[in-house]
């Protein structure tokens, strides 16, 4: 069986070869057809040296023409919808429709379209001009950007693909993709279509590459040598922060997102106010997807009482009456297997599932847990460890206080919610728990689960360590997932002429820009 | 003799002394009268439990409330301002005027009534508003701050009076300062300012701290505690980078300014022009402050020829001619000495200069170096290290394309210069060496020497690794500089009346906030 070519240098050519694999169909456990190679660390220098001189190319070509390649290729996405979602459902066993179809895809087009524009304009890029000191400066390329994808969105967040590469591109960077191994033949039809659209639109070879997988060591050396601008990484928290310690070592930018557990805070008052109703939605939103989003919640706290129990009641309930989904592979569904069995080991009690294999193919039984406020606290650090799937752990706290004591002892986290009763009648035990959470959460929902996650600018797909690796950027939005992958260029006492377009005096893109102190997209008067 | 007090949680103490140190005058290298204490862990640990219950109580304080701090602060500086410069005059050797008193004083206060004018009105946070999807996000304070301060600035960088420290005040944090060891009397004296003027202002205990010195472990220790939010260090690469190791592994952000070179380019079209005024241009800038500055120029390219004969015998002459200044301390007195000797020895000639203690106390001769473009290259990790101070390494190469190569070489530096014909008519050398200089540095300058750091929004001071450790921030500027001690805070689907003032519909603070897309002071309609 022949082995699949890598994409460098504009190129699709055999990789040096150190090793094979094959992704898995989840649904049977068979291997697909597709053989791809393991590369070794010389397909990476190629990779390098090709993106490094994309950078010089890329300096000099219009921000309108990354911006024309953003929107052929998402047109060129829409083209081979079918192909991928085919690819996708193959290797993933998500649903063809809605999920990739309907749901993944067209947020994928939209995120390259938003970033399309966002490159055109440049207001994501804070040009700020002092024009009394005669000093500017703007966001601009940090140089090759390295993307690792996760498993669980093989489109929206794919290496070659998703938010970190439409933001690294959009800022003006050539992307080093590195497939999910559970995904290459979705990642290599996206590849195909990029390098076209690429080709089309005359950017640099060496822009768009794709590797599809490497031995840990050469991970690490990739996102730490000195070719290289920064990382996005999505993905587990160990491999993540091995990923993290090369990269700070040599003082490279790298930002993840690891893990979470995004936490539901239900408020005794919006219990009493729409309980069965919540339970209809924390059902969907926790098993949606067979559990496997980032910001799944998989740790609820509760008051306890009656309302509580009858809450819990329900949802044992629909919790077993729902179908298990498939897993997106069997690593996911061993991690969850082994999650669970720690969290009864630390003292959960397991309220429905627990059986591997209670679905088609991968798969693990719709499950809850539970455990008294007391016993997460004596134990809160091996009671909030992830379960990456459909099982959620219900914290049953003796009153406000615990609760408020619960949340605010958990570690970093991308998402919090609190539900509150409609009519503002709890709003003293609301401020008091938001006040603890806040700070642990990077975006904090109210009367909503998280499971939605809006390319919104306003989104924050972030959150303190160890959810992601800086607290201050978000993964999803434009334009602030593009800051991510850009250096602060300042220019002082540079003339016009050779000032780059974001900062002459005639504002060419037409992007905002600040100044003198004030937001504008005017002209600066001579 | 006594053992001078700490400022922990609003109270002038006694620390938990495991050690002791006096400061020098550099001029007499006679100890100061005042002895100072080396703090054990248990300082910092009341420290760190002062400043996170000084957080909670900040986040309920209205930002105008910590701007009317900074300004009364700025106020109480000037009232003590004869005070701060004898002290500091005493222990840097720093001129009292017009460095200090007229120079470094009002820079200070400057940037304490900006970054007030900051805190009231919001912009830096960057609101961020999507009406359509009821999703909200704002940059929000990160938690408890350490400052780090340089030997340098004992005003403008100072740990509890400079930029880092008016940053993350601005941004709503407290501060745990860490005086730097050559002018304790000086930070003391701000902190009592600084107390007194949080007091009256009714700020919380605990938002300005003050510990003189620690042993690295427990400065190590410090930076990654959990209860810290971030940490600003400005000082030796070494022990930056020893911080940065241990904030990294805990997942807690670091902004450093560790050296910097400050590469000079001068073309031979401008020296052609106006090479005499470019020797004392040049000459001024390095010797200011006997060469003491974080952006002093310490490397200087040239093209081989007469004209860069002359311009060489010029600076020579003018080096032998200058007075030596003082410099700061025994110690940087040691590491220019060991520097340049190390210059010498990866085959740097020594034109000018050389001797320890050519001037009055701790001093070095005005020193210049030479090497070739080809020598330069052969060994460019040696011959780019910093030597802080009087110094600077001339690099004579054989023609453009080598000066090209010779920047494009250099690793991440704060600033880099480059001059040129007046008349453009050397437009095509200019954007040859341009495009390798631009990506290693944080500042491009044309024409201007790098030594004035201007307090101004569109500043970068900052600048690639190992420069500083990220490329992405300032250190210096408003309000770009207050963005490094900031976390971004999401609110999705959360009550008008619950969300940050910064956020609400009515834009209470009146600054400019990102709303569907557009910056704008407006309100928004319901």
């Amino acid at each position: 069986m022949t082995i699949q070519p890598i994409l460098i240098n504009g190129k699709w050519c055999q990789a040096d070869v150190c090793g094979q694999f094959q992704a898995d169909n989840p649904k049977t456990k068979q291997p697909l057809e597709h053989l791809f190679p393991v590369s070794s660390w010389s397909d990476c220098e190629l990779a390098l040296n090709a993106a490094t001189a994309a950078v010089a190319k890329l300096r000099d070509i219009p921000s309108s023409q990354i911006a024309d390649f953003l929107r052929q290729y998402a047109d060129g996405i829409e083209a081979r919808a079918d192909e991928l979602v085919e690819a996708a459902h193959a290797e993933t066993a998500l649903p063809a429709s809605p999920r990739l179809a309907d749901g993944e895809l067209p947020r994928t087009t939209g995120q390259l379209r938003q970033a399309a524009d966002a490159a055109s304009v440049g207001t994501w890029a804070m040009s700020t001009i002092d024009t009394a000191q005669g000093i500017r400066s703007v966001l601009a390329p940090i140089g090759p950007v390295c993307v690792f994808g996760p498993n669980n969105f093989p489109f929206a967040f794919g290496s070659i693909s998703g938010g970190d590469f439409a933001a690294a591109i959009a800022a003006g960077n050539p992307v080093i993709a590195k497939a999910n191994s559970s995904h290459p033949r979705t990642t290599q039809i996206f590849a195909e279509i990029a390098q076209d659209a690429a080709q089309q639109c005359g950017l640099p070879d060496g822009t768009v590459q794709l590797l599809y997988r490497l031995n840990h060591e050469d991970g690490e050396r990739l996102v730490a040598d000195p070719r290289v601008g920064a990382t996005g990484y999505t993905g587990s928290r160990q491999a993540g922060l091995a990923l993290k310690r090369a990269a700070d070592a040599a003082g490279k930018p790298i930002y993840l997102e690891l893990s979470s557990i995004n936490p539901i805070v239900i408020l005794a008052e919006a219990l009493a106010e729409r309980g069965d109703d919540l339970a209809t939605e924390f059902t969907q939103s926790c098993l949606m997807g067979t559990g496997q989003f980032c910001t799944n919640p998989g740790l609820v706290v509760l008051p306890s009482g009656e309302m509580t129990e009858k809450f819990v009641d329900n949802i044992v309930a629909a919790f077993g009456q729902a179908a298990a989904g498939t897993l997106l592979s069997a690593s996911v569904e061993r991690s969850l297997n082994a999650a669970v069995t720690s969290l009864v080991d630390a003292g959960a009690e397991l309220l429905v599932g627990g059986q591997v294999g209670a679905g088609e193919g991968y798969s693990f039984a719709n499950s809850l847990l539970r455990v008294s406020g007391d016993a997460f606290l004596a134990d809160a650090e091996a009671l909030q460890q992830e379960a990456f799937g459909n099982v959620s752990l219900l914290v049953v706290a003796s009153d406000l206080d615990q609760m408020t004591s619960i949340v605010g002892g958990l570690e970093g986290n991308l998402t919090g919610c609190i539900y509150s009763a409609t009519e503002n009648g709890d709003e003293a035990s609301y401020r008091k728990v938001a006040a603890a959470l806040r700070p642990r959460v990077g975006r904090l929902l109210n009367d909503k689960m998280p499971t939605g996650v809006a390319v919104s600018p306003a989104m924050n797909h972030g959150g303190p360590y160890p959810a992601t690796g800086h607290p201050g950027f978000t993964a999803v939005g434009i334009p602030g997932s593009l800051r991510r992958f850009a250096t602060l260029a300042c220019f002082d006492n540079v003339r016009n002429s050779r000032l780059p377009l974001s900062l002459q005096d005639v504002n060419q893109l037409g992007g905002w820009r600040l100044v003198d102190g004030d937001w504008t997209v005017a002209d600066i008067e001579q």
